[in-house]
């Protein structure tokens, strides 16, 4: 393995393909969003809780053993729990979805894991070093805002007292949520003995834009992860009857809301040669009534640019936009940031290792945040991107044909391989 | 009844008091809004049929027949269900609530009418005319977005087809929530017979301004309702990923929707000599991620003003600044008049009748919509109001003090006791 003559290739390119075909079709009925299309499957929702129950069942029936951490995340260990100092080889993604997201972002990196894991079998590997499939918790901060969350408590990038106190649109904290599904919230945090068990991470998804489609290649290795944050900014005013509110009495949070975000725009635009983006996806006003002045309108911003600086800058020219409207309106806004990504590098000798098995692969950058780049810190980490035709993604038009999903399962299956092959300190 | 002393009247009044405030108390723990605080009780939502339960618990130990109609509004008869023709008094309002609304919006009115059919019990007083209560369903539109929903449906406001598609914020019709609250949707539509009793009908209701707290008086008569409107603008572009995709590719409908917010307002201030009002409270985005540029925005405009042409007008311009926002953008925009109603007057006959029974209270006009201008299409309609003392509504700091609630029901008693005096064709 790989098999040796090209009619054998393409037998087991097929068949890995059909394999990985019916492994993601197993899920394609969970958790679809009626009102928006495509998926909404949030941590610790029902529909999130039988995608894990899913993968526990894939795990069993490959005699892979499960265990949940601390923080919510699963592990299914080839080779049983490895000890830390082992170099464990690790690779998986998340199955939480944002709302409304594609059928691949998340799940894809997992399905592919396992993949990779029964060709790896089928072609007779034995590893030398544990090798695990991980399914990380709210990837996309879907329902509590913190993106990466599973992997930032384990690794000690988030404070666990603040994100037991994250809450979701419906006014549950986190903690609340991990109680209620059986994650004891008094151990959750950093996860350092697990951390030190991790040789290598690799993550496989789906591209987020067109540059594999532009450069007609199936797969690419990952370079870095733009610097990339959050912040919420919450304007409060006074909430009234919206036909009996005289005009000039108003404190109507939502004017200065809409200003911050032409302000986000204009700011991103101006900051173009940095490669700026800043978006507004999400604005919730209270009490969100037709007829009602909002008392409160939260806004959250997303802003990333290829330099640290660069994005910083949009964010505080939307907060002096934001706080200067407020004032004009008689409200007042608070500014929270909610996560703060710097420039990711991913491994350079693990790059090299996954170029060196898989050849002249593109290599590339992205602006989209992955937990692979959260483990960056700690180990040596890595990723793969398989070709998505759309370039579009977080949406239900996002996608990743069959045959290069193959292709991502084959080169997933060579790293492990490579990375697995020898023995502790090796590799 | 009245009793004839200074001193009766004042242990009436407290009797009164303390009826209205215990009733009052009765539903306090009902549908209590964690999030946004106040209370949010929803058309069919559990909340909701809990305060119908109560309503119908109160009805039956006051010897009151209760039926649903067949648009989910419920009916409590002093004298059993009255025919065609007998013109009964009706008096009532409604149960639900905005999100995050007030206590007295709507409830007061219901506990009012009951506590004025007690007081009126007390007082020996026996109607000539049937005399009912009445609960109409969704007034607020809080989770369908159609205000007086089930008093449109009764008058034949309301095309019903229309009606049943409408969809709440988890995409549920209310054809949906109807037949799944035993309300079967094949029946939901006009219904001319039920509207044929009605004789008078007088809704007392917490008033929504500080008018009453400016002339310091605790009780008021309707003249008018405000001309008014709700349109729906759906903004739609091409969702993606907040950190891949590229500036100059985005058609982001969130852009175009915090211009038509802030067209609103500069339209209403335009428009401020006709008492102009334009409100944005509520804006959902598609599929609403953080992460996320959105394929779909929905900004809903309120829009009010003195004098029909006025409130139009306001409209119009928003619609345009909304058309030409999206065009810049790249993005679709569809404009829906969810509800148009004209100036309503209330009954002249009826308004003169009550103040020939209440004395020389103060004449108020609102630009709050209600049950009662619906039904003023139709039949003599009238509206009491009770002092708010923040003048806030819609919103948890509504209020109004036990003393003045107590005035309102001896208002609205003294009112059912002049309307239902005389048979049929007498009043």
């Amino acid at each position: 393995m790989p098999p040796g003559s090209a009619e054998r290739r393409t037998e087991s390119a097929q068949w890995t393909e059909s394999v990985i075909q019916r492994t993601l079709g197993e899920i394609e009925g969970i958790g679809g969003d009626r009102l928006r299309g495509g998926y909404s499957r949030h941590v610790f929702t029902s529909s999130e809780l039988e995608l894990r129950e899913w993968f526990r069942a894939e795990a069993a029936a490959r005699d892979l053993d499960v265990e949940q951490d601390r923080n919510g995340n699963l592990w299914a260990w080839w080779t049983g729990p490895a000890m830390a100092g082992q170099g464990a080889v690790v690779t998986g993604s998340h199955l939480d979805s944002v709302p409304g997201g594609g059928a691949f972002d998340g799940p894809l990196g997992v399905v592919s894991a396992l993949c990779a894991v029964d060709r790896l079998r089928a072609g007779g590997f034995r590893p030398a070093r544990p090798v695990a499939v991980v399914v990380f918790a709210e990837e996309e901060g879907g329902r509590f805002g913190l993106p990466c969350l599973g992997s930032r408590l384990m690794t000690g990038a988030v404070d666990p007292a603040r994100a037991l106190r994250l809450r979701d649109a419906d006014g549950y904290t986190f903690a609340e949520a991990a109680e209620h599904r059986g994650v004891p919230p008094r151990f959750i945090g950093p996860d350092p003995e697990r951390l030190a068990r991790i040789g290598t991470f690799v993550e496989l998804h789906v591209e987020q834009g067109r540059r594999l489609v532009d450069l007609d290649e199936p797969v690419a290795v990952a370079s870095t992860i733009d610097p990339h944050g959050r912040w919420r900014l919450s304007f409060t005013g006074v909430g009234d009857h919206a036909g009996t509110a005289v005009l000039d009495d108003r404190r109507d949070p939502m004017v200065p809301a809409a200003r911050a975000v032409l302000a986000a725009r204009a700011a991103a635009r101006a900051a173009r040669a940095d490669d700026a983006r800043a978006t507004v996806g999400r604005v919730t006003a209270y009490p969100g009534g037709t007829n009602v002045v909002p008392s409160r309108v939260d806004v959250w911003l997303d802003a990333r640019a290829a330099a640290e600086p660069a994005a910083r800058a949009v964010a505080t020219e939307v907060e002096a936009a934001a706080r200067s409207a407020a004032e004009e309106e008689g409200c007042e806004v608070e500014v929270r940031e909610e996560s703060w990504s710097e420039t990711t590098r991913f491994d350079p000798a693990l790059r090299a290792g996954m170029r060196s098995v898989l050849g002249d692969v593109p290599v590339l950058a992205t602006g989209a945040g992955h937990d692979a780049g959260v483990l960056a810190a700690h180990v040596p980490a890595g990723m793969l991107y398989v070709r998505n035709p759309t370039g579009i993604s977080h949406a239900p038009d996002e996608h990743a044909e069959p045959a290069d999903c193959a292709d991502g399962v084959v080169a997933l299956a060579r790293v492990i391989a490579e990375q697995a092959a020898c023995g502790e300190g090796g590799g």
